[in-house]
């Protein structure tokens, strides 16, 4: 294995974004992007499967998810312990508001990617169904709350991409799930 | 164009269905799927664009949908709505059960498929997000709701698929709905 690179990943990440917006992702090559984040195509593979992957960060979403889950109080209602743990993913997004935007618009532009996307979020809400089970909530309202917590999180952090005055993730999540809470009730 | 063929839509899909559940999807042609039909490959793609297509009824569904909740009364609220129009999916699935399983175990046994049925399902909810803000319903609430729509119809679609006692689509979207109302209130 090669010797530790101080932040490859995010480094790689920054790479990969630039090189997609100016050349397109289908044109960019792995070597490219090691090559500009000043490393080499090994440790790109080191951290990402493909360059795909660079853009998503799946796995650590969904390990922050189930463990805020896991350590909700016990008598938490099961859409509140999910909500809560979406929340707590703002601290993350906190300072990455302009890379998030620049992936969107790679993201936007390429059909394929667009896809990717959509099984990123069909895996957290899987995960997020299993740590309401874990929990003792029973089907459908797991599958149920996970999804309807997908749902929130989607167009929550959509409006918190474009909103003018730069709201946090976690306030964008509490209006979206007071609105799906009147839009239920009514 | 070739003549007419009398249901060659659905002699298309029950042939491709065998076929995959015999030999695999990857292993199947559309030279065989026409073969099976006793049609040509010429009158497949008059109906799918490809072998993946066979599939999914997706434009039919989202148009039957969109139909829907623009004939809702005003008033009706856009989760009932939405909930209305799922249901009245129910009389087209009602003698497609047996269908639907033997379609469902061909798409988990193959991950592009379920690929496609993401995508499927997130096409359909951006076709209720639509039909909803044409009934004046604003953002965030009509994505939300729609979202939240196709969540249920998913889950309960899973749960009629598996239900030994034959309860009805409908029934089970009811179900999901109510269990949802809880969920989301408590």
């Amino acid at each position: 294995m090669g010797r530790w690179e101080p932040n490859a990943q995010g480094r790689l990440e920054e790479a990969a974004l630039e090189l997609y917006l100016e050349q397109g992702f289908d044109e960019t090559t792995v070597a490219e992007i090691a090559a500009r984040a000043g490393l080499t195509e090994r440790t790109f593979f080191r951290h990402f499967a493909d360059k795909r992957e660079v853009l998503f960060r799946g796995r650590e979403l969904a390990a922050a998810l189930e463990t805020a889950i896991a350590e909700a109080p016990p008598a938490t209602a099961p859409l509140d312990a999910v909500a809560a743990a979406l929340e707590s993913l703002s601290e993350f997004f906190a300072d990455r508001r302009s890379h998030a935007r620049r992936r969107q618009s790679v993201i936007s532009a390429n059909p394929g990617l667009q896809e990717r996307e959509l099984i990123k979020l069909a895996s957290l809400a899987t995960s997020i169904a299993d740590a309401l089970r874990r929990r003792g909530v029973a089907e459908p309202t797991a599958s149920l709350v996970a999804e309807t917590g997908i749902a929130v999180f989607k167009v929550a952090f959509e409006h918190w991409l474009t909103d003018p005055t730069g709201r946090s993730l976690d306030q964008h999540i509490r209006q979206a799930l007071a609105e799906l809470r009147a839009a239920v009730q009514s």
